[in-house]
């Protein structure tokens, strides 16, 4: 590509975050970058960013953490986060000029990826290309292996989705369908609501917000009790899960948003059900199960050619709308997947 | 027997109880009994009492309980629970008069058991009779079914047991030290502490209530953390313990003593590690691994008659000492599993 320096706009975290991330826990700064992968070096792909992946893991990133299963932002450096981008230049033998790939990228225009490894090629482009952050990536993963490797699910089963609508949620709830499952989810506003019954086919669907008693929502909802619990919140709806799960009920613990911002987690009170009801609780994580990508592929990229697996998006325009995008997540702001669109091509 | 009226003291629950249970709620009553099974009736037997067992599940059933695995105790009734007993008159086909069986009678010197398909025929009398309270009855298929089924143990695996001198700690140690696991267990006493690893052979042990940081005492421990737990207490321990856990660790649930006595179950903060560390936890109950009592059997026997393992019991003696080594329970005072011998014959 030549010597010649382009500008390259970056969000960088401050500090580490404690409460509600807010915008002004992350900045813009303005960098060059030559769009060239260093001169010597194997194992590495020059990336123009063309989506960006806004997702509650991140939330764990802005704090100090040791020992989980990610490592925490570098204050002062550029977020990153999985993401769609077009190979520029590439000292790596598996990855060519021009090929789409998905996978951790930085928030900024162009990123030195050195972690190749972690990318995946991105072979059918006959579909959204942003889906590449959710359906067909990440969160697309996260929803099939949690619900299928680690729900056991059966046919006829009621299944409960919390956080019904977001990235991961909305295709938990349309696997359950296809399957032939009861499914309920829940969501935190009536448009939201009414998306879950309207569009995904969820046979019932409840605002959090305006239940008074969760338990007697969930009694409402599966008065028989609920088999499978797809578990992306925590706190007080686990709680009230909990009461409400059947004997050997299985719960695939996936998030808990509802207490990334608290300095210290909620209690949770109604563990002793895992015994009287023999529960299995189990949490996962999706890259443990990446093996099965080109499984999974094969199976919804069909399903969403032809229409019998639909993907909700809210697509922000621009690097400068990251920072509210992903601070968005956690207020719930978001209908659908969030993504943050930086370039079309 | 003929239609002599002989007396049957009989161990009442006076009312349903709610904090820690005290020896006043419970009344003897003095009542008759004649010993023979009532004309015409079939499945049922006429049981002279030996031992009675006190178990930590029985707590729950002393409260109006609904929806549980258990039902609650008839306040005004005696109590029931697993104990060994004599046939004195059999009115079920597949019992004959002094055939020795355990499983569910009454707190009472008689008992006339219905629900016969309950009990188990006791052929190997060539160990303590005791015993088939504990080591070779309930408590004893719990440890087996909990350890080898649940927890899904591998050699050379790192295994914490709390509770551990319990009618089910101790045994589950030497299970896991016999598969070649490296085991801690945590008690409330010095002597019970001693017992763990001078008796039952744990490669360490603790006093919990010695230790001003639970968190702390596991990480000395397990200073690479902890791949099972097998959970007798729940509460702060569990906490403590979440944040402990190795990465794809497991946790049967087998009880949670600490919470039994409790208005509200203590709040449980940790369970976000539940997804970091990807670990399975999942209740259980005994009940549900009957079918594999015969297995279980033919391996232990064997295994107590050449003292390879061994089984500590606190026998109470005679039917007046029952309320009080049943409330002992809830304080920790029984070293091992606790007995009350009504008769040895």
């Amino acid at each position: 590509m030549g010597e010649e320096e382009v500008s390259n706009k970056q969000v960088i975290l401050k500090h580490y975050v404690s409460g509600y991330p807010k915008e002004s826990d992350m900045e813009f700064k303005n960098t060059t970058i030559k769009l060239n992968v260093p001169e010597g070096s194997s194992n590495v792909v020059l990336l123009k960013n063309l989506y960006l992946s806004c997702d509650p893991y991140m939330r764990g990133r802005m704090k100090k953490i040791e020992g989980s299963y990610v490592e925490s932002f570098t204050p002062g450096s550029p977020i990153t986060g999985y993401g769609v981008a077009k190979v520029l230049e590439s000292g790596d033998s598996n990855f060519q000029k021009d090929d789409l790939v998905w996978g951790m990228t930085g928030w900024e225009e162009y990123s030195i990826v050195t972690a190749t490894q972690t990318l995946f090629k991105i072979h059918d482009k006959d579909v959204p290309l942003s889906y590449y952050t959710g359906i067909l990536g990440m969160p697309g993963m996260t929803a099939y292996a949690g619900f299928y490797e680690v729900c056991s699910p059966r046919k006829g089963e009621t299944v409960f989705v919390s956080a019904a609508s977001g990235a991961v949620g909305q295709l938990v709830g349309q696997f359950a369908k296809i399957l032939g499952c009861y499914v309920v989810g829940s969501a935190g506003t009536k448009e939201k609501v009414d998306l879950l019954k309207s569009k995904f086919g969820f046979d019932e669907a409840f605002n959090y917000k305006e239940e008074q008693d969760l338990d007697a929502a969930l009694k409402r909802y599966f008065p028989d009790g609920i088999d499978i619990y797809f578990e992306n919140v925590g706190g007080k709806m686990l709680d009230a899960v909990l009461v409400n799960m059947k004997l050997h009920g299985r719960i695939a613990v996936c998030g808990m948003i509802s207490q990334y911002n608290l300095e210290q987690a909620e209690g949770v009170h109604n563990l002793f059900c895992l015994i009287t009801k023999r529960i299995r609780m189990e949490g996962f994580i999706v890259t443990n199960y990446y093996h099965l990508y080109p499984k999974y592929l094969e199976m919804i990229i069909p399903q969403i050619k032809a229409g019998k697996v639909v993907y909700v998006e809210d697509v922000a325009e621009g690097l400068e709308s990251a920072p509210s995008a992903l601070v968005g997540l956690f207020s719930g702001r978001n209908i659908g997947k969030q993504v943050v669109v930086i370039s079309r091509g």
